[in-house]
């Protein structure tokens, strides 16, 4: 059984040497650029623990928990761009559309989303990648809900723009794994209450969201519900789950 | 057997009634607008005709050609956005960006390829996914030559933004008729042959491109082989090609 640490160093050693489709050209860079480390690896460390913990080789979930990031980081490139948030930084460094235009920006995050796409599509299961889809569709949809305002219910913001990725890293573990549908229940809800409890930390950390429009106390006691549920799902089943409740602790007390 | 123009109205037909992601909510405005009619449709009505002509019923080819239109226009919506083109209107209305704002119409782009790909993985055979997404790369990969100016090889540039898309479209008709891979090399040489006698056309119209850089009896020339050469490659199937001749000679003649 390998640890968060160990998975995470071959997740980043899988995508540092990733290789990526030849018709890109020097658009290349900028999809190196933004996948580089620094990021927290949360959704692919969570995909390939979750495989490991239901009896598959974590190895087979890298291409999946690649897909997964990509998404991520796609969804980060768009929305640092001037038309979005306009963030000139990321992981305290220039963003992609400072580093390299905001064209450029731009195809390389489209780029990001087919490469996503193309690495789920190497299973001999389309569910892999129809999940994958599915929950970049609902992470748009939540998006959208963002920049518009929209958001008079925050619970479906968040389930939207942050839940259906966390879900989804969780649901393609299973896939790879090749965990029955009808065994996969206590595992998706737990990917749900992680993505949960991921965003309420992070309305805490930068005081906006639900922190913004709740108590202290009552913010901080959505998180220890969401963190509580997590674990409960975990000990719904028989797998040693010890790596998946580390990694709920680590969202749980993050400060960053 | 149905004509170009039955296919046409099949295909807005179906498009005009097409189920989105419900996680999309009010995001689905901005991907309805750019969908509208109004464009040529020569890919989506490509890809069913070579469906049609190969034996398949162009009824199942639809969501595939509804999967290459997607991809089109949201390289259309991107294309215009203020980062890029910074085109204003399309087709004679205002521009996705203009109607809905950049951040909106950034995400529609998104979620009309993410949308493209959940229609190409109704297939059983995940090929048709699998084309899309390369032929995606490769259009992604001939923007980004085209914005950076990196253009020293027009050629180049012209088989990835323009050709890679109309070979899939003659590529995923193929898939769903069904049609074995030994037999598919001449359908797949006439894809190529119309993409680019389609850009070389594209050219003259706009006057940049090689239309830039070759005297008019040169260009002229370019495009009336690559027209030949799409008429030589249907000469060599059995198939009634009748409809796609017809694709060819508007491809060839059109004005706008």
């Amino acid at each position: 059984m390998r640890t968060a640490e160990e998975l995470r160093a071959d997740f980043e050693a899988y995508v540092g040497a990733l290789p990526l489709s030849s018709s890109l050209g020097r658009l290349e860079e900028a999809l190196r650029y933004s996948l580089e480390p620094g990021g927290k690896r949360i959704r692919p460390v969570l995909c390939l623990a979750v495989t490991q913990a239901t009896g598959g080789d974590f190895e087979q979930a890298l291409p999946a928990a690649a897909a997964l990031e990509l998404v991520h980081t796609f969804s980060l490139v768009h929305d640092d761009l001037p038309a979005m948030d306009d963030d000139s930084e990321r992981r305290g460094r220039p963003s992609a559309h400072v580093a390299f235009g905001e064209g450029v920006a731009l195809l390389a995050g489209d780029a990001m989303l087919a490469e996503a796409v193309r690495l789920a599509l190497i299973y001999d299961d389309p569910g892999v990648a129809r999940e994958l889809v599915d929950a970049t569709l609902g992470m748009l949809g939540g998006q959208y809900l963002d920049i518009t305002g929209d958001d008079g219910d925050l619970a479906e913001l968040h389930r939207l723009k942050t839940g259906r990725l966390f879900a989804a890293s969780v649901g393609l573990g299973l896939r790879v794994a090749g965990v029955a549908d009808e065994d996969q229940g206590p595992w998706r809800a737990f990917g749900e209450d992680v993505g949960l409890l991921f965003q309420v930390v992070d309305d805490i950390l930068d005081g906006d969201g639900v922190a913004s429009r709740l108590p202290p106390d009552a913010v901080s006691q959505l998180a220890d519900s969401a963190a509580d549920r997590a674990r409960e799902h975990l000990d719904a089943v028989r797998e040693d789950t010890g790596v998946l409740r580390g990694l709920v602790d680590a969202v749980a007390s993050r400060t960053a």
